[in-house]
């Protein structure tokens, strides 16, 4: 239907994007980007793409003003160059966590980059684990919502021993999202009751549920600092666990939050590629399972027409 | 600033729309429906609303789809009648539980309407205790979001023994809400954590928590027909539980929940007016709690032009 | 073009859609209508619609508000689906005669449905004899326009002794109408002229025109609780009318509307099917004229790109 | 509630807008039209207009795309200059005639003009007259749609011998306009029953009502050249009328329609000024009542809040 | 990819869209101009339009609000019957002299017509050498913006003794075009300092350049008047140049610029037919290059999706 | 009329933004910023600003991107908190250089961030010194467009010996920027005409104009690298000019684009603090003048509804 798909990386995510145009068989469109002296972003296309069905793949991963202005810039530049179609491939859509107003005068960043990047020329969105399930309808575009939580389970599925795991929330917040990884392994959840006990001071006032001589699976959608990890690590060892195993979709991994939780005694950390993480930083007890055959196979169903729902159970 | 407030009701809540007016200490102003022969819905205004900051009380109750148009039908009389800004207040948005895409080619209904009521001249909308706090972004307009957690508290608080408490959500989904909840309460909380074999069949898989010898308050957003409820409490009644109040901000109250939910031996139900209540309803063992003085209050610092964020802790 | 063609109904007018597909030879396209405890509506799209060419079918029909927003859910979940593009056929569009403000601070419903329909989804609305040809200029989208005049008058003109019939307009605000369907079967005009005495009392001032040994046909767009025309009958028959026909193209037939007309001596009811009129209600004396074939054509030119101009006389 | 109410001209209506200034005891404000060599339009707004409201009185009347180029030009401007508030002052809206499709693929300008205007920057119209009450819905902004029909009825109720009176309608579209002027100086309507035969040719095929010995009122909302007049008075004349008036709101009265309607023998022209009738063109026999107390009520009560619906009677 | 294409032509340039529908090898598609007789205009699109890439050719030229609305009025016909893509080719947008607010409460008519395009129905926009090229971004759809320089300097550098040529710039402002024209016939430049001394005088305060004993090339995007040139010619004469050629791309010529430019001892005049000039206008002296083969190449690759950028250097 | 104006600053300009609130005896509303741990921004206003009139400073200086995505969410946060106006109060409006389409498929990134600031809020904007005047034309909101070049030309006119002074462009796109400086000074003018040898090489082909023993102000928009303006003052120097200023009105300096200036022998650097200039880069040779008093004139006008057109000369 479409004439000659498109792929382009607006520079957050260069291996993803590769691996995605390998497995659709396809050379990665390029552009080139530059940057004026005082500072300004200029971006070029540099191939023609009337007509064509593009697709953008940037996460907002570190630096994200950066990251986001200039897949904005792209979008705008692939617009105005008639591109038929322009779907925003964002494996990381880091904003979904301002997705409420949890206190007075705030933004709801999450609605407002959808609005930013309808303003920019986005037609649809591809993208992958949203912090909560509801930042979906703050697009007033298609989008197609994947998850990776099947992937890891199934890496947690082939361990030994993986029957006597239990999945742990951090906070009440996570219960839900911890609850249906639990359910596709078919184990239990434990959820800590973090409690705040003024403005400056967050306490935990303990555990719900059992997880005395388990092996413990620590399942959140993004890891930065780990420090919320770190407590739970520490709850969690108190209270009886075996190993514990750190799992999470987006790996931000900021600072020296690996070598910390390695220290903390971490069996494995289990992650993906939403997030680029360069070789160098791949290290031991760290796996990074990639998505690459889930984007680009969603990639291919939008530009030909076919059913992504039936697929991906989302 | 402001020429003159106006409160209309279209509908839906007669008796809180004159409870707040009174609180307001306004008169409510008039409007008349009507209905052709053919079924559709006329609505015309009965006073001058020229440059007058007007606010229209209707909550999504049933029968949903004509309380939902009939609000947009009076929007669009008034701001076609030169209203200086009309503010949704919506003490119970229904939709809000469509806020998510959980099956492949549903509608996100909650972003939908939050759609419509812009279309139909909607300039704010101030809602109470919405499904999940995300659908605040749904919304294109400046929305105020009140919670009645704080006026039910208040109401537990005040019971002797309340100190023994523990709060129960009805899922993982809920924990974070009920966690709220408890925190203010300062007493602990108990999640069900509910599996689902197949398409078909639900099991409760156990409970998280200690509830033994204690008093639970089943906290939720809404109670419709407490089949979940019901559910709840038998596993409370098998796991030691001592009084079971019910609570909840809306009470949807459809069929013979309230009967059911008695005779399974609820100790109280507490809701709030956000849903009407005619006076018939209001049966033994049931506590209303009207959230009118708070509604009043919002409305009249929207109005004048005073904080809203630095009085409710929402 | 356009990848296959898909029709759905929203469930206002099953047997006319039924109709339609098998004309275009088409399998209907499945969607699961339910509802929430809340009285919340849900629609899932039962099959794939990426991309594809998607007509909705559904009258605004009695219980009005609950269709409307079947058809705007509908068409939301199928805009978010992938969709292409989105046909409302709205073969009865009853808010039609909302489409003026004759009164102080009433909405002109027709153009809100119009905005809410763009809102939800459409891109484009197929429909039939709007109450007037000015509410086309209310979408601000493209509008196929049909007439079902030709169809009906077709039927009157095999009729015996149709020479000697004449036309009448229940009012003034009908003359067009009438006068267009009296110059297809070119035959004369009369017009009852309707004066309001005061807010309250209507009186029929008398008849302009010669009905006198005639078999009159009073024609209008929508027959609904069918006072008027009663009235007319009245009038009709005080001037020496000889048999009397009714005819309209949206069969509303309100409560005990064909009754009352059969016993004031009608001689012959004629519509069409735009309303869906069950198989029980098809009484004696009452001729339903089928618009399947129209929509159909219609349908299949605007899927293909065909013109419908030089087609329809509209 | 507003600062200073101001009020411009955009050229076609001179001599009103300075009458409409008048009754509200302003300075009407100035600005610069001018013409660069190229033909394009030049508009300054000759005096500060921040956070005024502000009135822009332009007719569409000829050269049409002229007036409305300037008023659009204006209007950029005054938004450009940061009025408060801007409403568009169209006595005669002369597009209000393209209000339907009555032929393949033609534009229902109305419409566009009305998306036109609100492009330009008009918050609000205020109108007289709209060839059909359902243009009205063509504007997505807040409209004051007056009528000047009380104003003409009073003018013939003062006549001697007005109770002998019809008012006659040119064909069975005006029959509703007719009629409701005919009821308000309570005497009966008459109206010509025009056919057309094939594309090219047009017959009346006979008068519907009676108007021997009577004065015959032929009213419409505009006069052009006068033409469709001109053949009913014949058939008037023919049927055994007495004097014939000719009244409407507009009186574009385009080339020598005014000496032929003399010729043929009308007794009186009675128009208004909403179209722009200079001094010269004002004949014997030609009776202009003026708009601009009506219009300046209605700007007042715009300005100021009150309201216009429990006044005019539209 | 897309369907037919069709060109219509709204006026402006009959001989050039007849020209770029010969190069095309299409027939120029039929539409019926008339005016009622109030001066509206109508527009009837003659031919189906359903699904058809739309190409409509229209120049800013005298009158410049009826071909303004005659585009204005076609491009909505087209969009309601269904047109797939319109694309506005307008060789010659006068408007883009209104670029910028050079003085208090102006409009900045370029961006509202551009603005009025798009609510018009335009869907890209293809024009030819705009005042300044900030102007495409005045419009927020795609637009190809081609130029005719090339064309005119190959014209002049076939010329014997093109080689002591000096392009020169009646100001300041025109500095930067006549630059690039000078780089691309690889000649020096000239520029007339003219200052203004007050509001109503201007002088030329003198010549930055060296033109003695030169061919001096007058270039600017449009001719108008001529006074400007006038004035330079002088100021050439003064300072020593020996032929005076004028070139422009948009040849206005309004009055009786032509004659004063030839009796001033003007070389030549070198323009292009962006803007129509009739066969009785094209008089001695005077050379009209066609931009019909430039713009037909644009509109087969706009149509075809190739690249327009790779070709034409602007 | 508007209720208390408050002012912010965004974080690139908290000097100027502090000279303005002194100018305007108000005190700076404070808000606070934070990141998150994966680099989101978080900003929260601290000040209830319901119904007042708010001010955000912000330059797009360097880190652009971030400073921009700074103020798109400090907007949508007040927009969110029901602030009645924003205005975007941007001194240095950087993006305003790529104005233009001059390559192949690349963004006009000054419409596009006009469009975003929009889409984040924004009611109207209030720059300085765009790069050029079209920029205005972008905005799809009132914008008031101040000049700095009065108050630059009044410090050099007070200079001993300014009536020997020339004004320097550094290519002919300058030269009418130039041109308007020159005639405030009332000097004469040059230009550098620079040319363009092949898509890498640029050489300078000479200098319209004459320097010989004069002192040369080198005058453009901005100064960033400074690398032309070297090559511009080397031209200068070997034409024989005496002192060489240098003068922008937005002082971006990059990198060591100072000392290399006043190695290469600059009298004097004249700039504004349209870009924030910390006191330690501050130098010998530099002078910053302010534009507070400007800024702070234009927003007590703007909120008061005072004329600016007629105060400043822009």
């Amino acid at each position: 239907m479409k004439k000659e798909l498109k792929i382009f990386c607006a520079g957050s995510n260069p291996a993803l994007t590769s691996a995605i145009a390998d497995v659709l068989q396809l050379e990665q469109s390029p552009l080139k980007m530059s940057r004026f002296s005082n500072d300004n972003i200029s971006v070029q296309i540099l191939e023609n793409v009337r007509e064509r069905d593009v697709f953008l793949v940037q996460s907002l991963t570190t630096p994200v003003s950066e990251h986001l202005m200039k897949m904005l810039i792209t979008m705008d530049a692939l617009r105005s160059a008639s591109a038929r179609r322009i779907t925003a491939v964002i494996p990381y859509y880091s904003y979904a966590r301002s997705d409420k107003k949890d206190a007075p005068r705030i933004s709801i960043t999450a609605r407002l980059i959808a609005d930013l990047l309808k303003t920019a020329g986005a037609d649809r969105v591809l993208t992958m684990d949203l912090h909560s399930p509801q930042v979906h309808g703050f697009f007033s575009m298609p989008v197609d919502h994947l998850t990776a939580t099947v992937l890891i389970a199934d890496y947690f599925r082939k361990k030994p021993g993986s029957g006597n795991m239990v999945v742990v929330a951090t906070d009440a917040g996570g219960a839900k999202r911890a609850g249906r990884f639990a359910q596709t392994l078919n184990i239990p959840i434990a959820i800590v009751d973090k409690r705040r006990l003024s403005d400056t001071e967050v306490t935990q006032s303990g555990l719900i549920g059992n997880v005395k001589g388990k092996d413990c699976i620590i399942f959140d959608d993004e890891i930065a600092t780990g420090s919320t990890i770190l407590e739970t690590m520490k709850t969690l060892s108190s209270a009886g666990a075996r190993k514990i195993y750190l799992s999470a979709v987006h790996g931000v991994l900021s600072g020296d939050a690996v070598p910390r939780l390695r220290e903390a005694g971490m069996e494995e950390l289990v992650i993906t590629d939403t997030v680029d993480i360069p070789e160098e930083k791949r290290l031991k007890n760290m796996t990074v399972l990639s998505v690459a055959p889930l984007l680009a196979e969603a990639i291919r169903r939008i530009h030909t027409g076919e059913s992504i729902g039936e697929i991906f159970p989302h």
